[in-house]
């Protein structure tokens, strides 16, 4: 089984470590970060930079599909290069999967027409315009299409796919390897729960913080 | 104010990026990945690579020092260069801070000597070894020290201390940001809560784990 995380200029970087150190773990599997270019790519702050060991073309058929989100998305959903890698691997992969903005790549793609889709919270209602029916849930699984909501939650999506794929059991001692007992000091993690005036303020930068 | 967070061969790349992300948006400061030598360092697992932007020597006073765990900390903890600079960067830091294993880190280094603090499930009675008085706390703040437990704690340990640094507001903004409302689909995140043949399975491995 091969796992392919996608790289590209301002990704965030949780987006994709989140998942890849739970669905990293799968017994026999290879996971390998690819980009357009192979080597360092920055993330949306710049202080941080991921190898891509791989290029796209090097890895046409992952089993296993991974798309982070980021600022950086935005350019990406014009590009051709990227979009046209995603339609081939989507066609032999067993998941097709994302973490925040990454769903709208997918929906650019083409991929998530006619099906139930999350995103970070604040690029949510962007799904519809690809033909994706958005829900609000942190982890939405579609067919093989699995999409998680804003950078934090892709941890969520990790262990609930591997579960799917490896067993209840492998994906608990995943979760006790990586002591994922959480519990944060405050309690603003979504809209719903966050202090109106955060939500009001980011909504009203929304624009400036997505792209 | 800068910010540096260690990375040395065999690091657990989700220990790193878990705080990373929450801290790395701290307005008005700067975040450096850290390392012996420059360049791109290898994870855990091998699979990814992180890039240090600059050496230990060339960031010698940060205010935050973050330093991650994973089975490569065994050999850093009789590598006298980065003892040497965990104690001379404590000696001028603001805070002082580590993710599962990097406590022994901090520990052999003698920073936590009558101190309490945290480590992985699996680490935690090592602790006592340098007079570090060990708590099963997810997160433990002694004076400057801030100690979390395995690989995701650093996460909840980021929100606390970015509470502290930069308020509460600030902190609930950035967990609405990156959409920490965390529901993992399994609830055995910790031993007490994990079933006991994992924990038992585990035990009886955590010298192959840990090393």
């Amino acid at each position: 089984m091969q796992t392919a995380i996608v790289l590209f200029d301002r990704f965030t970087a949780l987006d994709a470590v989140g998942p890849y150190e739970i669905l990293g773990r799968l017994p026999g599997a290879e996971t390998v970060f690819v980009a357009e270019q192979a080597g360092p790519v920055r993330n949306d702050t710049g202080s941080l930079a991921l190898v891509a060991d791989r290029t796209l073309a090097d890895v046409p058929a992952p089993d296993l599909v991974v798309v982070p989100g980021g600022p950086g998305q935005t350019p990406q959903m014009e590009n051709e290069t990227l979009l046209d890698w995603l339609r081939t691997a989507d066609a032999t992969s067993t998941w097709t999967t994302s973490v925040c903005t990454g769903s709208l790549l997918l929906a650019a793609a083409g991929l998530l027409q006619g099906r139930r889709a999350t995103s970070h919270w604040l690029a949510l209602s962007h799904l519809g315009r690809f033909g994706a029916e958005p829900t609000g849930e942190r982890v939405v699984t579609d067919g093989k299409y699995v999409t998680a909501a804003g950078v934090s939650s892709g941890i969520d999506m990790g262990l609930t796919l591997l579960g799917r794929i490896a067993g209840d059991d492998h994906a608990r001692a995943v979760q006790l390897l990586t002591e994922y007992d959480p519990q944060p000091p405050y309690d603003a993690g979504s809209p719903q729960k966050a202090p109106a005036h955060l939500v009001e303020e980011f909504r009203g930068k929304s624009r400036f913080i997505l792209t």
